[in-house]
């Protein structure tokens, strides 16, 4: 019996098409409302922000959506991503469940985020823009869309969360090696900015404060926009070449995953895994148990109220109807930078509430535990958002174990930790705590929720 | 035209056999020699340090060495590695010359060094041994020992060079990671270690040094063995499945290497790279240009003798024949750690000696906006050591312009720097100088080599 077991597609099997859920679900979700008038949104609203070609994608009830050519062919660098069956995790464990993986982070910025980045950074470039404004937190999505920038000559601004500026020079390092200019957020370039450093010179900054400096030099600019690197529709798109590639390679092993393990911060990677297989069940296919995981400390799905919310603190965005814990809370500094949003995305929040999904809360320890007997078993070293998935996954191999069955169980391990290192340093030493919000300040938050009259 | 070419085998490509470039030479390499009595070691006096399979192989001509199946299961986590063509950096040269790289970070710990990790490893448990002592610099070789240690239940005790261990925590941190212990070396462990620091308790350590903690400890232990990642033939031969691979991925593209570039610190990812196409010219086959790139501030090939010396500082290893600054030359402390060796492996040595390789040696900063250039444009970040590597391939592809011509250049990409980042850090604050050594250092080291009466 082979301990490696590697599920590799050759690249003519890159998805052609990007998957669109929205042309499956048994009901769509709520329409996107404009922040002045608490109208549906139309394509001319998000116009300043966003390139024509992706506010499409955005409204789009078309089930495929082609991947341009040039998009396609850069994917090639890193994509079709292996599956492995993680027989080495299985034998630790002492589980009959079948453990498969997805790994995305074999692309060079080491996380699934690339496949929205290349995308997003291409269409800009069709429509002529400059220069593209973005937030980013623990910095997957800021040296994703940094990488994309320099493979389309587009300048690129990000806005980073001061903690994480602070916290993760290495980070930082990387997003300048590839061009990127990156800017401690709430900075003095913006309003918004400004506003905050006027009431907390050392305010140490949120995604939702970094996304509002973001949106307002974009929508300042001629020519320059705005990317998201999670929670929007579009972005969601992007990532289902993760589930399509997915299925071919159960096909190749045989196999069909009983359940489904995502993390999920803004929802993208989850979504990216299970939409696909997702829809497939509801055309008819094979069900599977989609599990989401998200942090205790920032557990929008689990503690969440499914209502119309800002997507940043200082309200320039459209409000989408998601699971938030509202848009003025702020996560305690966890590790799972990644995690730390407020929000959901609104088509993980709409199927959740459409019971297709569940979701689950972890503490940051036991991630980290799950994370590190990952790594001995199967060498890849996992991203602290990831760990999140790996302890998903394993939970639900020890509970076959406990039953005495064998299912399969996938999950998508998202992006390595390389650069995430003071976390493991923290964790080893016994510094890592499992930190959780003030549950008043979580009430104060969401009975601050706008007033949205049914739209 | 397609801006990404990947040049991918499936995995019934990974090579079978490790190729011995020993049974091409047209001479053998001058005998290694015991440090007490200068004759030629047997199998019985390397037996305190190395499983006999592996003794076997250091002196084998055998052609072939197969493979064992529970190292090619383990290769197939990554193997056979990418070749890609560098399409995007060529544009950005604006060269007619053809740009190929043979990328290795895609290992779990990120560089060549887990080809012979695993292969040690698995012999090591095969002769029952439990305990593993080893050296390392920058920490590549640490990692990828301590990932092959977790995977057969080796313990593995790292003796890392004290300057890295203060400057690298995260590189610490992932051997530890795996579950191997790290120590600054020198240490209070060992006689070699406690001597070194009497005369200096602040002692930045050596790589010659953490070879000799290292090797104390193994000789004096029943269960523990020594492994070492470069300049010795096993080391080398293990390496050999990178131009093997490179050699049928050329065939894929319908082309051939004229010029071979590959980063020389102990010389294992050079030989990688280059033996199986030198053992191929030497048996009739076409004449490549091979390039050895080492780092200026500590030129063994450029600026070494060729005689016998010391692989370590307290004088405990055999003597062998190679280019060496003399081993109490200590080199300044540049980034690239895993290049900052006094000698070189013999096997290199010896073929740079029958007029078989070229050397040439640079300076950091201009291999690190080599690095950077390459970053930008294929989206990959170099580590320090295969900085040199680009930037000796560009230096080749920039000389096709000048001349006209369209030449195909391959490099090894051995490894990812994304636990380097404070070099960029520093390259990008303008805080990297380029280092020398002091002559008069160099001669006094070259003037102590022992001496050696013709064996």
């Amino acid at each position: 019996m082979s301990d490696t077991v590697k599920y590799l597609l050759d690249e003519t099997r890159i998805p052609k098409f990007w998957y669109n859920i929205a042309a499956d679900l048994p009901s769509p979700p709520p329409p996107v409302l404009h922040p002045g008038t608490m109208q549906p949104v139309g394509p001319a609203d998000l116009a300043p922000l966003f390139p024509m070609a992706l506010i499409e994608q955005e409204v789009s009830t078309e089930r495929e959506i082609m991947i341009p050519g040039p998009v396609r062919d850069i994917y090639r660098q890193w994509r079709p991503s292996p599956l492995f069956r993680a027989r080495r995790l299985e034998k630790a464990l002492d589980t009959p469940a079948r453990i498969y993986y997805k790994y995305e982070g074999v692309s060079p910025a080491g996380s699934h985020k690339p496949n929205t980045a290349v995308a997003q950074a291409f269409y800009n470039r069709e429509a002529g823009i400059k220069r593209i404004a973005t937030e980013t937190g623990a910095g997957q999505w800021g040296s994703s869309l940094a990488f994309a920038g320099a493979l389309f000559g587009i300048e690129v601004d990000v806005y980073m969360v001061r903690v994480s500026y602070d916290q993760k020079p290495y980070r930082r390092a990387l997003m300048e090696t590839y061009g990127a200019r990156c800017v401690a957020s709430p900075s003095t370039e913006t309003h918004a900015g400004r506003a905050i450093l006027e009431k907390n010179p050392r305010h140490p900054g949120s995604l939702g404060i970094a996304i509002s400096e973001a949106v307002e030099i974009a929508a300042s600019r001629d020519d320059t926009n705005y990317a998201l690197g999670s929670v929007l529709n579009h972005v969601l798109l992007h990532q289902t070449v993760i589930g399509q590639e997915a299925i071919a390679q159960f096909d190749m092993a045989n196999d069909y995953p009983d359940v489904i393990v995502g993390c999920t911060g803004g929802g993208s990677n989850f979504a990216g895994i299970a939409f696909p297989f997702l829809g497939a069940q509801l055309r008819g296919g094979k069900k599977v148990r989609f599990v989401a995981v998200e942090p205790a400390a920032c557990p929008s799905l689990t503690r969440g109220k499914y209502a119309y919310d800002f997507g940043d603190t200082a309200h320039l965005t459209p409000l989408t109807k998601m699971h938030t814990l509202g848009s003025t809370f702020t996560p305690p500094g966890f590790h799972a930078g990644g995690l730390r949003y407020h929000g959901m995305a609104p088509l993980v929040s709409h199927i959740k509430e459409l019971g297709l999904i569940e979701a689950v809360a972890y503490h940051q320890i036991q991630c980290f535990e799950a994370g590190v007997q990952f790594a001995r078993a199967e060498g890849i070293l996992p991203a602290p958002e990831a760990n999140h998935a790996v302890r998903g996954a394993i939970d639900e191999a020890l509970k076959c174990k406990r039953e005495g069955v064998s299912r399969s169980i996938l999950f998508n391990l998202c992006g390595h930790g390389h650069f995430d290192m003071q976390a493991y340093i923290d964790y080893f030493g016994g510094k890592l705590t499992d930190q959780t919000y003030d549950e008043s300040e979580l009430a104060m938050a969401l009975a601050g929720l706008p007033s949205v009259k049914a739209a």
